[in-house]
């Protein structure tokens, strides 16, 4: 019996939840079953869009208490309504373009009479092991599309925010279609390894370094794959850009969720003959901000939700501030009360020496860099092992566009930032240590989640073989 | 400086050749070489069609020297022709399709004053390891569309089937284009390991342990990587079938190539009340055809190439007969003047606890096993750890569709063997531990070597943030 799991509240720093991971031997049990139950869920699209629309419901009735958990978990409270909200309209969105997602072809071949018909063949038990930065809404962004291509599924999230799980559960218990196919399991590093062991492909959103184990674990077992690792994404403003607007958009895809989402921006690059203009503008706006301390209903920056990114963030800004950088505004991971918080950080003198040009820092940190081209502005952007996603900025889309073209990332933002959070329908994969595997956006997230079987059929008698 | 590698004749079993792996600092510098060819190469897909249209010219008037060389590597003629012309075939075929794939789309969103343009990346070098069954064939089935998708390629084939290299890489050098961004390299595992070291995606054909290795060393430096590995092809054949077309294309099927091909049946289950029938019609087949040994241009059934095979397939029968198999006709590995062969072997009384149904033979031999309902055939079918084709015969094509449906494999040929290796449209995966990764058949294959990039640009001023 694997003992309790402590859980720290990310508001108090006290141990105030307590999860158990089941055995290795219950966990190998509920995905038999969740196996067996899946040889009837595949058979009719029809029926599980019914099933995830009564589940609608549900969540749409528990939200409250749905929400209150996530607070709980997190500490802030918008993003959680925007959490369950996502959860929501994702079900409403997918449960439309399923049924066109999961219709076979018949085709002619370049050989005389014989055709294929195509077959998609759901893989029977799909894993998901998710992180703690948006629990809710990360645990399920690649379970609904698995679910409607027809496979079970069973999800391990973060050991660090794990209260949403029971609220959810029991919303998951009261539609007993669902119950059969879908499975929470609370627990650890160990919990999700055995749970690897047991699928026919996983899902991981997480860090890189967990990512490779994941990784080599699905590699030994021949499993596919589904990595959305981390990022470190650049914003370029050109000279011409709207530096109001830019600014605007920059500081929020910094700062929402207290800069702890995989997309947030985390390197700026400024045509340096604006470089001061827009530091003012942005200093401005990022010093309108608050903590969301002590009052949670009062304040937008929520605390940092890990003690150990906590540490991470203090070691980015000690680091940087040590070789040379200048803070603007914030600056400091405060210890309030046993959380953590950290006010929007403007960062100028900063260069690729320092951790915080080149290491992923999860926090609502935005060191500024310049450069004096546009070539110059690409190679910057380029210049990291991650290539998540981007934002450009300039007056005109084809300025913008002309650059965004160039940097390698999955998705790149025009004169905006994160859209790629907001817009479903943007197929993108994954460039360079950031991710590995088909596009969990667009309708490309739910082919994943098929093989392709080829019926190839012969209208003829068979031609005489070679030798004849 | 790594030690020269002494190359087998298969007919003779004579070391008559050498080849000389490059250090792992050469391999390293052909990777930037070709990393710096392709910056130009993925610019326009019609100077990259010309190019490989040019090469074509070439290939068929080298035709001749290509056969030759891989006559020497395989001791056998029809299917060394086959390999060439089956290369020429598909250049222009991919030639025909590639400008189409290349395409990008445009579209609105959910969101108004949203719009998409997604873009194409090629990965920038992609690696080829190749086996040594269809030395030329497989070394270039994945090269091709990934060269035309704008990437530069390098190829390690088997260190067994080396002596094709030397003439096709003359035809390379012909095109210096191509020269650039296609390089072939010889060497054995080392020499593998070095290349996937160094490139973005990994393409491998060849065994399922050597699988696993290539799939944990891309999951060490999270490249992706396409995997077409080992298959143990059933064929069912139900009462109702044409038993005269059955055993035709199932002896085809199995003999091809003596039985050195992934997708070779290698399982037939027949319906008991036909099975003496069949067995005699497939006996009788399977005695007219000879081995082309002492001369190689008489006889169908080439050596067995590889002598660690050779022991392999001998294994399996002994391991057959010592548990009560019967042979019908052939049944032993000969060594005749130091090559091995093996004529078509038509075994009964086999059961699921020999080698002969469970592991891969890789010969020309073909074990029987009855079944009494349709449902016991399709257990028997899907049990097993592969799942890369199969083949379904019935006199109704609903018939066997009905049951081809529930073959966990990624091809069924409906009254026929083999058809995928003929038909190039049948976009397929392998299910179970015969493969991993996206389809290389149909246009599935090219999609593999890009990434997709979603370009989200706005026409609107950025609406506020949630803060606002």
């Amino acid at each position: 019996m694997e003992k309790k799991i402590k859980v720290r509240n990310p508001r108090t720093g006290k141990i105030d939840y307590f999860i158990t991971p089941l055995t290795d031997t219950e966990i190998a049990e509920q995905c038999n079953n969740l196996r067996q139950s899946q040889i009837d869920w595949q058979l009719d699209i029809h029926q599980r869009i019914e099933v995830l629309q009564n589940w609608k419901k549900v969540l749409i009735a528990e939200k409250d208490a749905l929400i209150q958990a996530l607070v709980e978990d997190t500490g802030r409270i918008r993003e959680s309504v925007m959490e369950v909200d996502g959860v929501i309209s994702s079900l409403e969105r997918w449960c439309k373009l399923a049924p066109e997602l999961c219709l076979t072809e018949e085709k002619n071949t370049a050989i005389p009479f014989i055709q294929i018909k195509s077959q998609l063949v759901p893989y029977s038990l799909v894993g998901v092991i998710s992180p703690w930065n948006f629990p809710l809404l990360l645990s399920l962004i690649d379970a609904i599309p698995a679910l409607l291509a027809g496979c079970a599924v069973i999800i391990k999230p973060s050991e660090i925010t794990p209260r949403f799980i029971q609220p959810l559960v029991k919303t998951i218990e009261s539609v007993s279609q669902l119950n059969r196919v879908l499975s929470f399991m609370q627990g650890a590093g160990e919990t999700g390894k055995i749970i690897i062991e047991n699928v026919d492909a996983i899902c991981f959103t997480g860090s890189v370094s967990t990512g490779k184990k994941v990784s080599q674990l699905a590699a030994k077992q021949l499993i596919p794959v589904f990595l959305e690792l981390g990022g470190k994404d650049p914003a370029i403003v050109l000279e011409s850009a709207n530096l109001e607007q830019a600014t605007l958009a920059i500081l929020w895809g910094s700062v929402i969720n207290a800069g702890q989402s995989c997309l947030s921006i985390e390197r700026i690059y400024v045509a340096e003959s604006i470089h001061d203009y827009f530091v003012d503008k942005l200093v401005d706006k990022a010093s309108q901000l608050s903590l969301n301390y002590s009052d949670i209903k009062n304040g937008e920056i929520g605390p940092i939700i890990s003690a150990k990114q906590a540490t991470i963030i203090a070691e980015h800004l000690l680091d940087a501030t040590e070789k040379g950088a200048i803070i603007n505004c914030g600056g400091q991971v405060e210890e309030l009360n046993g959380g953590f918080w950290c006010r929007p950080t403007v960062l100028t003198r900063v260069n690729r020496n320092m951790k915080i040009i080149t290491e992923e820092t999860f926090g609502p940190v935005m060191p500024i860099m310049t450069f004096t081209s546009k070539e110059e502005a690409i190679k910057l952007a380029n210049d990291s092992v991650y290539g998540l996603s981007a934002a450009v900025f300039a007056a005109s889309q084809t300025e913008a566009l002309e650059v965004a073209q160039q940097i390698e990332a999955g998705a790149i933002s025009i004169n905006d930032a994160g859209l790629t959070a907001l817009i479903n329908e943007g197929e993108k994969n994954s460039f360079k240590s950031s991710g590995l595997g088909g596009s969990r956006m667009g309708a490309a997230s739910m082919a994943r989640f098929f093989r392709k079987k080829a019926l190839l059929t012969k209208t003829q008698p068979v031609v005489d073989p070679w030798w004849y």
